[in-house]
Formats: structure tokens, C-alpha cells, sequence
């Protein structure tokens, strides 16, 4: 398969266009959508959108108790999907929780998400991984610049951009405890980075993220060239969708309150995993799925 | 003498009320004060305070240049009053700017300034010390969360709570770019940190803080208590007036923005340091001024 979006293979960062619409359903339907035509412009313009009260205070509620009873079952569970604090055994993130957990499997098919999904990727789609991040107060890393669609391309042979990320917030996110940055319109470029991966890089990557890492210059770049830099808070129940390609970060958390959120990657049946751009092996079922069978959402067919 | 703030002497961390007025002149002497009746009761009540548009447009475009200068000329310096990043060369800050460079020596004693710093004070005052902070994009360490007056107190010999922070922002504080984060009547709470001092400590903490950090829970508490956290942003030539028992912090900065400004410590003159309470050899003269002469703004004697 070609490679539409090179990267890690060059001694020098390179900066290319997009290939790909943001938004993969023609705009001529945009009365199709669930979404505002000005969300869906503030969306394809900037590459995210944060959306609130989607889900009622119950069903929030019912969320910020869910993750914690998932944590405590999880206590002295070892297992590669359970990942921990770099200096102590807090855990820090689940992974494959809509594929192992019946309650967060109902969340990642909710018609309400699949519907805005569905309409953003033009097609069915598929989860291509999930997670829980538990960011307790004290104690949350930061996490360098990237795009995920660059990680998922070399790492994991996504052709195309054509998934996106769904945050759905179980804590406050104010601009103090670490919350999501954002480079507005950074969708819309490609950053080639420096550097091979090396082999079973993800077992570090999920820690503290080294290669598929822009360098100072591209960054500085889209900044400049786009809209600057926005920062992404909201009460509890807030969703924040940004696109597989916007170039996004995260300080680390030096205050008492907590930031959990419950991650989904939804990726369009039409762009499944093809082997790793890299030459690797491909990363593990739990953070890039492979073998999917089913569309979500469709009836009958999901047990 | 008595040692009214005792620190880094107990195994377990203790909060105790503290024994100083915030605001040294009575408040039925509002009216002398160029600060309004609210910035007063604000000050008071949340240990900080932030003024806009003292300095015009161009004296602050003047500082901006001068911080650059002062850089340029020391670039390739060696000296204790330079302190450079920790991973490279880049310096971080350059202390003791009020005594070494005339521009930033009448700063220091800037009328408007000083009206306001003597009120709060309610005497005379002098440099404790003073510093330009480089902050520059993608490279601003993180501070941990401190007391000043712990460590002036601990470190310095500062007997009680009559000194205060003034930190002249020299580029746009954002909420994204490292900027300092308080928590609002911390003030009023004196945090007995834990461990003892090691010699020389200044050496390290003034690159990463390790003794005098209060623990977590007391942090927790102190925000609970009071009013949260609050992020100090603004433009270029904003000024932030911190009391010195006020709890800050600041995270990293990962983004392009640099984060630059002047910072001056103004202690009365009637709580010049004693011997350090830590029983340690003081600290150097460019962190913490033993040898005043006079006051700051008296006619004719400084020179």
C-alpha cells in the first residue's frame, strides 16, 4: 500500500498538506447531521469540537462511579491493557474497556455519539481503541506535542485520516490540572518527524512519548500559521472530539484535582489498519484493533 | 531571636495560623493607599494582586528590550548570579538586576511602585531580591508548589510575614504557557514543611525545589479551605503583587510562548534578616540582601 503520510524515515522534519477532507461526509448533507452547521465549521476549520450536555447529570454520575469501580477491580490486576504511573504502581490508564466491559461497551455504541460519529467519518465505524486515563491530582505527567494519526499511521498502518478522538471528561477540566491543548488547524498538515521507531516503542510511548514527536520548528509553525493554541476545560460530561491528525498536548497536573476522562477512537470501517508504514510488527489488539467484524450500532449483529 | 514560623524541623508537617497582618498599614488609612478600597480588600483577602496599565505601552516595549540586552551581554559569563536550564546553557535567570544595571535599579524604585509596595508594607523597603526570569518556549521547567517566606524565613533569617512579590510580566501570560498558579488565603496559613535543609540547598532549589515543598495534604487542605486556585495571565507589562507567605506554583511550558518577567522581592525595613532559622550559613548576598543601607526612594542617599 503507498504511503500517503511518510514519516520517521527522514533526517529532516518535513511539514505537507492533508490528503484527506476533516470531515468526511459532503457538506451539501450537513442537514443530515446532528451537529450545527457552525459546529461542523468550527469543527472542520479547527479539527476538534467540544460538545456539553449530551449526556444527562445521571449518566455522567453513573461514568465517574463506573471508572473508579473498574480501577478497584483492578488493583492488583497484572495485565499489558492496565498501564501505571512511571514512578509508583497508581494506575494511570485501562485500555480495551469497550471491548472487556459491558458498561463502557454500551457507552462507545450510545446512538447519541454514534450519530455525530458516523456523520463526521461518512461511513460506519468501528472503535479503534479505548481507554480510561485516570490523571489523579499530584500526580498526572505531561505528555508531549503529537498527532495521534502520526503514531497510528507508522505504528499501527492506518492509511488515512479518517478516525477521530472522542474525550469525554469524568472530572473538571480546568486550565490548571493538565488539560487538553489543541493547535487550531493543525488538522490540516501533516508533520513528517524524525527518527526510526524502535521495536515495541509502545511499551515506553504510553509512559513518555519520544519518537513521532514534532520538532520545536514544525510546532512553532502550525502554531503560528493556525489559530494560535486553545485549551480544552469544561465541567464534567464534557466531550471533546478533535480529528486523528490535530497536533495536540498536555502539561502535567502539580494541583489536588483529579482529570479522568474515558478516550474512544472511532475510525471508519473504510480505513482499517493495513500493516505498520514503520516495518514493525503491529502494536497489540488492545491499542490498535485489527481484527474488527462489525460495524457499531448495528442491530443484532454486536453481542 | 524567636522563631515565630518554625520549618523543616518536625517528621510530620503541622498548619498553623499565621501572626502577621497582610496589609502592614491600618486599614482606617485606605484612603492613603493608591490601590482602591477593593484591590485592598482583595489583596487581604486572597494574597494577591494583579494591576494592569501602570506602565505605559512603551515602557514596557523598554523593559522587554533591556531583559534581551542584559541576556546578550552575559551570554557567554560566568557568574553565581546566573542561573542557566538545567538540561542546556539557555539562561534561565540573572539575579541581582537592581544592583547590577541602572536601567532596572530605577525600576526597582519607581515612584508609582513604590507607593503601593510601602502602603502594603507600611514602611520603607528594600530589595530582598530581585531576578529576570527567561521562560523561553518548550523549555520552562516546572516549580513546585512553595511558600517564599518558608524559604526566606528557613534559608534567609526573614523573621515575619512583611515582604511581598512583584513580578512585571515581560510577555503575554497565558493560561497555557507555565503561568503562575496561586491559591487564593493561603496567606493566612503558615505550612510547616518537613526534612531538614542541606547545606548549599540554594544551589539546587533554585533549579528544582525539593525541601520546603509542603506535602500534598496540606495543599489539598489549604485550597479546600480557602478559594481554589487561581491562574495569574495577562499582557505584557501586567503586574502581579504576591504576598511572600502566598502558595505558587507554576507548570512547565511546553508550548512556543515564552514566558518572561521581572521579579522583585520588597521586604520592610523593619524585617531585615536575622540569622537563618535553619542554623545553616546564610545564603548568598545576590539571593537574599543582608547588607541594606537605605531605604528605597530616599532622596539623595542612594546612588
Amino acid at each position: 500500500m503507498e504511503d500517503l503520510y511518510p514519516s520517521r524515515v527522514e533526517s529532516k522534519p518535513k511539514i505537507t498538506e492533508r490528503k484527506d477532507p476533516v470531515i468526511h461526509t459532503d457538506r451539501s448533507k450537513d442537514h443530515e447531521s446532528p451537529l450545527s452547521k457552525n459546529q461542523l465549521n468550527f469543527y472542520e476549520k479547527n479539527g476538534y469540537l467540544q460538545l456539553e450536555n449530551i449526556f444527562s447529570d445521571n449518566e455522567v454520575a453513573d461514568m465517574q462511579k463506573a471508572i473508579f469501580e473498574l480501577k478497584d477491580s483492578n488493583r492488583d490486576v497484572s495485565s499489558d491493557k492496565i498501564i501505571r504511573e512511571p514512578d509508583h504502581d497508581e494506575i494511570r490508564s485501562i485500555f480495551a474497556v469497550d471491548q472487556d466491559d459491558n458498561y463502557f461497551k454500551e457507552i462507545a455504541q450510545d446512538q447519541r455519539l454514534l450519530d455525530i460519529v458516523n456523520h463526521l467519518l461518512g461511513s460506519d465505524v468501528y472503535i479503534h481503541q479505548s481507554r480510561i486515563n485516570y490523571k489523579p491530582g499530584f500526580a498526572g505527567k505531561e505528555f508531549n506535542w503529537h498527532s495521534d494519526f502520526e503514531t497510528w499511521h507508522v505504528e499501527d498502518g492506518m492509511p488515512r485520516m479518517r478516525a477521530l478522538s472522542m474525550s469525554i471528561a469524568l472530572s473538571d477540566n480546568y486550565t490548571f490540572n493538565g488539560p487538553l491543548m489543541l493547535v487550531p488547524g493543525s488538522q490540516n498538515y501533516y508533520v513528517s518527524c524524525v527518527g526510526e521507531t524502535p521495536e515495541n516503542h509502545y511499551k515506553e510511548s504510553l509512559k513518555t512519548q519520544k519518537f513521532g514527536v514534532p520538532d520545536n520548528n514544525s510546532l512553532k509553525w502550525l502554531v503560528e500559521n493556525g489559530g494560535g493554541l486553545d485549551v480544552a476545560t469544561g465541567k464534567a460530561g464534557t466531550i471533546t472530539l478533535f480529528e486523528c491528525n490535530t497536533m495536540h498536548a498536555s502539561t502535567s497536573n502539580i494541583t489536588p484535582y483529579p482529570r479522568n476522562n474515558l478516550f474512544m477512537v472511532y475510525n471508519s470501517v473504510e480505513n482499517k489498519l493495513a500493516e505498520p508504514f514503520s516495518g514493525a510488527s503491529p502494536r497489540p489488539e488492545y491499542i490498535a484493533v485489527r481484527n474488527t467484524t462489525v460495524p457499531l450500532g448495528k442491530k443484532g449483529t454486536l453481542t
